[in-house]
């Protein structure tokens, strides 16, 4: 299965998205939460970002989705960091609560990575109100 | 100012958003969390968020951020508990961790309803990676 990668700024939304996508991808074991800093305080961090990735990765890619710019950043220094390590990793640019959701559901249903990344990037155009 | 209502199925997720506007819009006392159930648990509780309404409330209208449609649906429910109370209570379509920082932002800068909610719902089309 594509693996999955939560950022954060905050540790607790990064955890609260990973109790989420438990109940709703229940037989995917590739999806790890890496919000905040190493003390749990507000931030994000490329080398525990990078670990995630790897912890994250079962073969098939990993996608990472990332909450704001500065999110998106560290995520790309934690890919420069896996250079040479051979894992397909991507950014969605998708919503991190609803992307998350709906790219760990895509995942656990078996899509490949191309396919988790566009159902991820395609919650942004969902409506929530009719 | 406008107050804000953050509607997550979990509560780590609401309490996160909450934490990282505490930082972006220090100066806001309406930004209220309702995250999850009284026991903390997973799912969303229409009295819980009809009283983080009643809270956020300084006059100015209450704009409530949700994760997903059952959210929402317990949202609809909350502002139908609060029939008579004379606020002026509405859902912005957006994502919630993005719709909620900005619309934090924005209602700390003294913005009415409409443009609190404006600026949420815009955050759909905002690109996270160049």
């Amino acid at each position: 299965m594509v693996g999955i990668v939560i950022v954060s700024h905050s540790y607790k939304i990064a955890e609260g998205i990973k109790d989420l996508t438990d109940q709703v991808a229940n037989g995917h074991k590739g999806i790890v939460a890496a919000g905040g800093m190493e003390d749990k305080s507000i931030g994000t961090d490329a080398v525990r970002i990078s670990e995630a990735i790897k912890q994250a990765d079962e073969g098939d890619g990993v996608v990472i989705l990332a909450d704001l710019g500065s999110g998106i950043m560290s995520a790309e220094t934690a890919i420069e960091l896996l250079d040479g390590e051979g894992i397909d990793v991507r950014l969605a640019d998708a919503p991190v609560v609803e992307g998350a959701i709906t790219a760990a559901v895509t995942a656990a249903c078996g899509s490949n990575i191309d396919q988790v990344i566009a159902a991820a990037e395609q919650t942004r155009t969902v409506k929530k109100i009719n």
